[in-house]
């Protein structure tokens, strides 16, 4: 019998960790840590700096080559197989260092339950109970760092992916909008008449960059310095929350 | 000077309290915890329980009541004056506490920046800088209770209110839906036709109680649960989440 326990760790400030994560990480037999590829390994290097932080007690800590998903074809059908070939990797991994069960530990960027797939990919394996450990997610370092409220007051929210944003606009009705996964800078498919932008790079990370104001003005100027730290950093992660004008208390 | 630091605190589950946390709360001059009447104090011996667990260098803690807010009248002017009334007794108790400045800590219930009116309030004071601290929020301790994914895969998610989804029904496109500050069942307003709900009460707290299903059968036990929930603890506080039915992976 497994128990595989899916532990959020914060996204890029090892300080995110809660006191939940740390006794999870040294109650877990193995953890299992992916190599994502050289533009990413700054990420790994965080999940090994966070047990290197938190463990106190010998834990087996295990790192394996993360598949990659294949970048032709249909999208779904490539996501499915991308998940397929993960959970096959955990399989191994398991029989080779937990043959006769035990508990294994996944560090999770942010929130295990925000846009990532290792709840799905779990799903894939039989005889494993799963148990999740909230983490700080990105939209929490962003809102942090702005020192803002995520909601309008008695307001709703919504988080959405860069994807959904430039095939359907602003979403209908919505007062505050997080935008997620985004390749580019889909902001600059909405008219930015009354829109205002807070914007976030590598947020908890040394590299930390932080961008306001109306959209009609600091959305250039997030599309020109995204650019540049992308070029620097070979890599970056962002996410945004926009509000249309409102009178707000 | 002051700097007033907002630390999120999680939701009921000390183990919820990030590093960050616990590093702010060590490095405040004073810590201001609001007493909130007989019904809620569980909430206050939380904050208490949390000081006495994490602080290992002597912070003064104070604690003061909180005003009330008026129960009649206009909402959005009732909610303002009460905000005016917090301020004021900052204000009051920074003077008699920090007359020459320094750190102050208030602890904020699960995140800062999600439906909580401290940022508001704080920006009624003048000569402070504000700093957050992002804390688990309610959401997660759902989505983890329940180790289920916030987001359909690729989706959207629309984070709203009790009121707003009373008002105008199921958000116009939304995939996910999660509702806050509901004082009632306002899924009850719902055609409940493909609809499966996750719902949790007093979560990471001793009397966490959970159910989740088709929201037609499951609706019902859920009012049940929840008014004799409310009855024979006095308070209850309750989140949900509920997905139209369709292909996910
Ligand atoms: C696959 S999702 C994972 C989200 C994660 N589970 C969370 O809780 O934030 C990756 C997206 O999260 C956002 N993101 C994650 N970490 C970030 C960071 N440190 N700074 C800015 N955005 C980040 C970006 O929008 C990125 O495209
Ligand atoms: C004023 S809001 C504060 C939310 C908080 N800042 C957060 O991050 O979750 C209060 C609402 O949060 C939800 N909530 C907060 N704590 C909860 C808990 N332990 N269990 C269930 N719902 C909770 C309920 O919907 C409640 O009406």
């Amino acid at each position: 019998m497994i128990e595989l326990t899916l532990i959020g760790i914060g996204t890029g400030n090892p300080d995110h960790i809660t006191m939940q994560a740390v006794r999870a990480m040294n109650a877990a037999d193995l953890i299992l840590i992916p190599r994502k590829g050289k533009a990413k390994s700054d990420l790994v290097d965080l999940r090994r700096d966070i047990c290197a932080q938190v463990l106190n007690t010998p834990v087996r800590i295990v790192e394996f080559d993360m598949p990659v998903r294949a970048a032709q074809g249909d999208y779904t059908q490539a996501v499915h197989e991308w998940h397929n070939a993960i959970a096959a990797v955990w399989r191994e991994q398991i029989a080779l260092h937990l043959p006769d069960g035990g508990r294994l530990a996944l560090l999770v960027w942010g929130d295990p339950s925000l846009y990532d797939s290792t709840l799905r990919i779990a799903e894939r394996l039989s005889g494993v109970t799963v148990k999740v450990v909230a983490g700080i997610t990105s939209i929490q370092a962003l809102t942090a760092a702005h020192a803002i409220a995520l909601n309008p007051l008695a307001g709703s929210v919504t988080i959405t992916t860069g994807r959904l944003l430039r095939a359907h606009g602003w979403p209908n009705g919505a007062d505050t909008v997080v935008v997620m996964l985004d390749g580019g800078c889909a902001f600059e498919a909405l008219d930015p008449a009354g829109i205002a932008i807070w914007w976030g790079a590598y947020l908890g990370m040394a590299q930390e960059a932080l961008e306001y104001g109306p959209l009609a003005t600091v959305g250039p100027v997030i599309a020109a310095r995204r650019a540049e730290l992308r070029a620097s950093h070979g890599w970056i992660m962002d996410v945004y929350l926009m509000r249309k004008e409102q009178n707000d208390g």
